[in-house]
């Protein structure tokens, strides 16, 4: 238990934050969707990492209530003006294509091509995202500002994608621990070249997964890089029976920015999972907020829906639409940061230290408190104001009688767990302890 | 179901107010007390619009602890002065009289006169209400500066009432449902010209029984028109064994002025009238108070006295005895308003709406989200923000689970209940949710 | 149970504050530890009031985890300068010596003085409260400015001080009630100098216990006087199977001055006296504090230790270590007041007439609200606001159910108790209540 102790120390390191931050901004430019080559090269660079198992699920596959599209593709797109110059550009932010547009090549009249743009005009200089999976349409997507100053003209507009029969890609990680029982990190990987929403969680969980590799845990760690929806789907469909094996799980998602940070819980909404991270937020230093569930959001919607209701919550900074730069350009790499990510990471670093170490111990000195100064525990001198780390002790040893574990007496305590877990350490190596996690095995 | 719907809508007619108001100025100046020939010539009023029951309980009768007591009528009172004139006239205020009053007819001093004098004064020009049911005694009521203005002379005082063996009445009109499970409906019917109290509470209900008249329902409706406490008492020792029928119910009274609206719980505090009047109230857009039971108020005490302890709650605007008219002539036509008698009418209708609708369905889909899109239930673009109707589709799907009814969804959702049933019938239409309110039979 | 009543209030003469005052100063002076002679000193001043016992645990007796140490006493101690004055002197303020400091008499620098010096940097002219029980050392304690104001020259120390075996001593007195179930009240005395600290605690108890001699009540009440942690720990271990019989206790310690009060609830935290304090506290007229149970502080860390898990509170005016007086020379009898102990005194018999009078009553007329006006009980003319106490009948009638005993209608109706017992207590007498207090027996 110490050697672990101080090997999850050792996993935030001071370059934990620009680690992370060069391999989002690494992912940044592929132009992902739902299906296709993009996400294929995302999970190849996480592969070059990790012992990544890809899999390929193939178009026209029934996943409960849905089926696996048609792969979508894209080369190149653009509109071009009457003097033959490109106004919009896909090269130039692979925003500007409606996500799984049909191909179309044809010359339109400003009025026509005004059907198939989407603007903000609420935030006249960004370009929105915009998807349409699950209809055949195409659209571009601009700054409200560039389609206010087009002018009556015919323009060309080209989307040179194809939508054909192939596969849905998703890549899983596991690390294994003493237990089959596992705790699930899942990203979504669907989104084009937006920073937050998810190159930040997809660099988070990568440079994690790295970081646990050949550490001993109690816990399996899955780690889940899927397409948001539909391959959170295909991945329950495939793995149903194994998902009641998931005793608690986080989607991770936009964790760069310097909001929040923003839990929301388990659909049960009194699981381990959503004391941990209450405990975590509530120590963390920052201006934490918790939520209820709700059935809006990532791809917690699927793994709370009601048929398998896993204890899997939400972990972001700014709460997903509550931030201008939401599912627009601005979500760009200067807006993730490196002390951001580092404190995401030190966030579900110390939710993951607590969750393995956590445990019911016993006092072995119930009645009456133990004489904590002739064993060196404590002040020589009585009379004075007491310190934090010995009241940790007396929490300890008053609260570990069978019934509280270490989270139970840490929040009672309103001490850290890290602080009340080091006072347990110190009294079961005095003997005045026992009990502490249960052996692992058959 | 739908049909149901539709029709529960039509209740509220945009003229509801103005004629709840015109039955109200209507029985205004009848002069009311806890027996007598108001209270039947109230009772023949409502009896226009229902085919009320009226029920007459002997002199003498005993009801539980209390006896019924002889019968009270007034024809005339008035105080005359020595030069004849009339200074105080029954006939001007039925307030004048202190209820129960027993005949006199002498001539007193002002002195003596004084001691069979209320006022207030704290309230310089208002008439008190007040009642001396079980002792013998006589009094008028006037206004504070009145009694300061008479002068020491010889007063003729004037009370030509009687007291004699007669009967308690009361009406009560019962509306059919599906099963015999009974929503009470109760208003007093004892007080004189007091406009608020409970002139509006006795109008709204006979224009809410005229209302659902030929409305299929799943519960049975009882309106009670009975004098407090009294005949509250004495219909409840009339009917104790058929009390248990009794499911939900709401005393209503002093519905008519701009306050509140004030909900006082059941004794219970965890029944589901007090549930559902605690949503309606949160989404009615007026400034709602929400109160904890206590022993002092309407005839809630009768219901929810030890050995009933139904699940009765009281409605009302202001809080009795919580604004300066309560129980002064102040409490007259003016002070009640067609604007709100209508928002009592409307909270007491979407209470019952709820009450006959909430109802436990399944998700046919659980595993997973369904796929709303391809039923065409859902936007079809992405990225953008969600609707309100959809995220209630999402609250219905997510908790349908055999476990949360729709009162339940709506609750967590922080959506009126209406929109939330309104989804869970089009999911239902869409096969996509089974279950819904048991049938009803033997 | 009437007389009973008349009794309680008794206790609260106009001239309580200032004999427990008067008592206070009287052991003021003396230096207690946790042994020796001032503790023995203290039994006896108590014992001229109460028929003590006192009991002596010798030198190495094992009390649990802990050994009873060597009996510590004092007779002078000093600092003498080069020029042969006395700078510090143990007969000016016996907190001058740290508590349990080994004998010294030697020549030492200045330098060498320091390092066997505590004082109050923050608080220059207090001189601080130190102790040293159980490792071989010596100090004195003294103000900062006068440390400051030291020359470098040579002292003379002296302390004549000696560590012998001998014993530690506490006495008990027990209140026979008609029942063996107790209420304990537990105040430490090994606190040299410190008049709230505990001679306020101590005064107070002893006071009590004078006044309820003679008096018929249904627990046995335990006053326990013991040097604090040591005193009781050894306390506990010679009654470690009669301890069952506490019921309900309290730790009274700094209940002079004007702070508070405040009460630290039982570990339990939803015990009797935990509910109890709570409802006196609220309705004592001061700005109580209410606390959760928390392992530091006083003598309640051992009741409350896993192994005994005993329902003992903690009562107190501010809390310790909240104020700067706390364990300094300032703690002196000036910083305690007769109306402030008077206060104390208050909610402790209050305390304990709740605890001594709370039982379950069952309404006799269950059905409807029985009818108080033939009876005399109510207001005869209605219309009119209700008085306190006609409302602490209606709730009494009303929650009378056999299922809410007295405490359980108080808290609910928002009075203080002895409005509501009053009410229960009239409302028997007309036979509209059966029930009360369990007969004690065997």
């Amino acid at each position: 238990m110490a050697s672990q102790l101080s090997n999850w120390e050792q996993l935030i390191a001071p370059e934990v934050g620009e680690e992370i931050f060069a391999f989002a901004a690494r992912i940044f430019p592929i132009c992902r969707s739902i299906t296709g080559n993009g996400v294929r090269q995302t999970l190849r660079e996480i592969g070059s990492h990790l012992a990544l198992q890809v899999h390929e699920v193939p178009t026209g596959t029934e996943v409960f209530d849905w089926t696996i599209p048609r792969e979508w593709n894209i080369s190149d797109a653009y509109i071009k003006n009457a003097a033959g110059d490109r106004v919009i550009d896909f090269a130039q932010s692979n925003l500007h294509v409606m996500s799984y547009s049909i191909p179309v090549r044809k010359r339109v009249s400003l009025a026509e091509l005004k059907e198939h743009v989407h603007t903000l005009p609420q935030q006249l200089d960004l370009i929105p995202y915009r998807t349409s999976y699950y209809a055949d349409d195409w659209a571009f997507c601009m700054a409200h500002r560039q389609l206010e100053g087009l002018r009556e003209e015919t323009y060309e507009v080209v989307i040179d994608s194809n939508l054909k029969n192939g596969s849905l890609t998703y890549g899983e990680y596991l690390h294994k621990g003493q237990t089959d029982e596992e705790f699930l990190l899942s990203a979504h990987v669907c989104h084009p070249s937006l920073a937050n929403d998810n190159c930040s969680g997809v660099a988070l969980l990568t440079h994690l997964a790295r970081q646990m590799a050949g550490l001993r845990t109690r816990y399996s760690y899955r780690f889940l890089f899927a397409p948001g929806t539909i391959g959170t789907i295909a991945w329950l469909a495939r793995n149903e029976h194994n998902s009641r094996r998931i005793k608690h799980g986080l989607v991770v998602s936009m964790v760069g920015d310097g909001g929040g940070p923003t839990y929301k819980k388990t659909r049960r909404g009194d699981t381990t999972i959503d004391r941990v991270m209450g405990h975590v937020l509530r120590h963390c230093g920052l201006t934490s907020t918790i939520e209820d569930f709700s059935p809006y959001g990532y791809d917690e919607r699927q793994y709370c829906s009601p048929g398998f209701n896993l204890p899997v919550g939400l972990f972001q900074r700014s709460k997903y639409g509550m931030v201008p730069q939401y599912h627009t350009s601005a979500d760009n790499i200067s807006f993730i940061r490196p002390q951001h990510l580092m404190e995401s990471y030190s966030v579900i670093v110390r939710t993951i230290f607590a969750i393995e170490n956590d445990a019911v111990y016993c006092n072995t000195v119930p009645k009456c408190e133990p004489q904590l100064g002739k064993r060196g525990l404590f002040g020589r001198v009585g009379g004075e104001n007491i310190a934090a780390d010995n009241m940790a002790m007396l929490w300890v040893l008053n609260f570990s009688d069978g019934a509280h574990s270490v989270l139970d007496i840490a929040e009672r305590a309103k001490l850290p767990f890290e602080m009340v877990m080091r006072a347990t350490q110190l009294l079961e190596a005095r003997g005045l302890l026992s009990g502490g996690p249960p052996a692992p095995d058959g």
